[in-house]
């Protein structure tokens, strides 16, 4: 098992980057939206593993518009944070079916497209809070 | 730069693990006592990253008594969740006086024993409220 990315939700991409640039010494990507989502990101590539940043592009839920985006009510309660970590799969469909089977069901009912390829978010409701994605890169 | 693991903070280590173990396919660690933390952690060796999970062992805060266990306090707020990331540094004296002069400070005076070697967690306010750890391991 890989874990590709650890998703930090920012309120400001740009001064995050350049502050996590700075400090950690890394190089982020040019910064890219993902529509699905409305949420633009951008990623560094440590030695072992890539850090994504999260920034909400619209302040209404992509899902359910009559509510806030998840990113901004995360950021409201938490400041900048750790919002996800995503796990790499090969087959996300053949991974679904097993967690399935497991009884570990996802948010929504079809893998979207991520930033880099199919995603889909486990329902968090299985681990107690924890937001868990596969990726499929 | 490299990130040595992602803290999970639970509160319940057993029924974590076993979450972890069936979904995920992965072993954890016999549980260990960070005592300067008082928190118990397992650690599962992934791919390219391990994960930590962890427990508070005491009701208070080992730092102010007179204050909740940090790691209950953040349960409450967010169930389970992503609690910090750690980078390895291989000198960590060097790492926080490099880091001192880019104006970050630690929340601790000096570097503490942790579950694999000396550490220090780098004052959230730096990164608008996001931990992050340093462990010379």
């Amino acid at each position: 098992m890989r874990i590709d990315h650890i998703g930090i939700a920012v309120d400001d991409i740009k001064l995050a980057k350049k502050k996590f640039e700075s400090v950690f010494e890394c190089r982020f990507s040019k910064e890219s939206i993902v529509m699905a989502q409305e949420v633009k990101v951008t990623f560094a590539l440590l030695e072992n593993i890539k850090i994504e940043l999260i920034q909400a592009t619209s302040s209404q839920s992509p899902v359910y518009p009559i509510l806030p985006h998840p990113i901004l009510t995360f950021i409201k309660k938490n400041g900048w944070g750790l919002h996800h970590i995503s796990f790499s799969v090969s087959d996300i469909d053949a991974s679904l079916k097993r967690l399935g089977a497991l009884g570990i069901q996802t948010i929504d009912s079809q893998p979207t497209t991520g930033a880099e390829g199919m995603v889909a978010f486990l329902n968090p409701v299985h681990f107690n809070g924890l937001l868990i994605e596969l990726s499929e890169v």
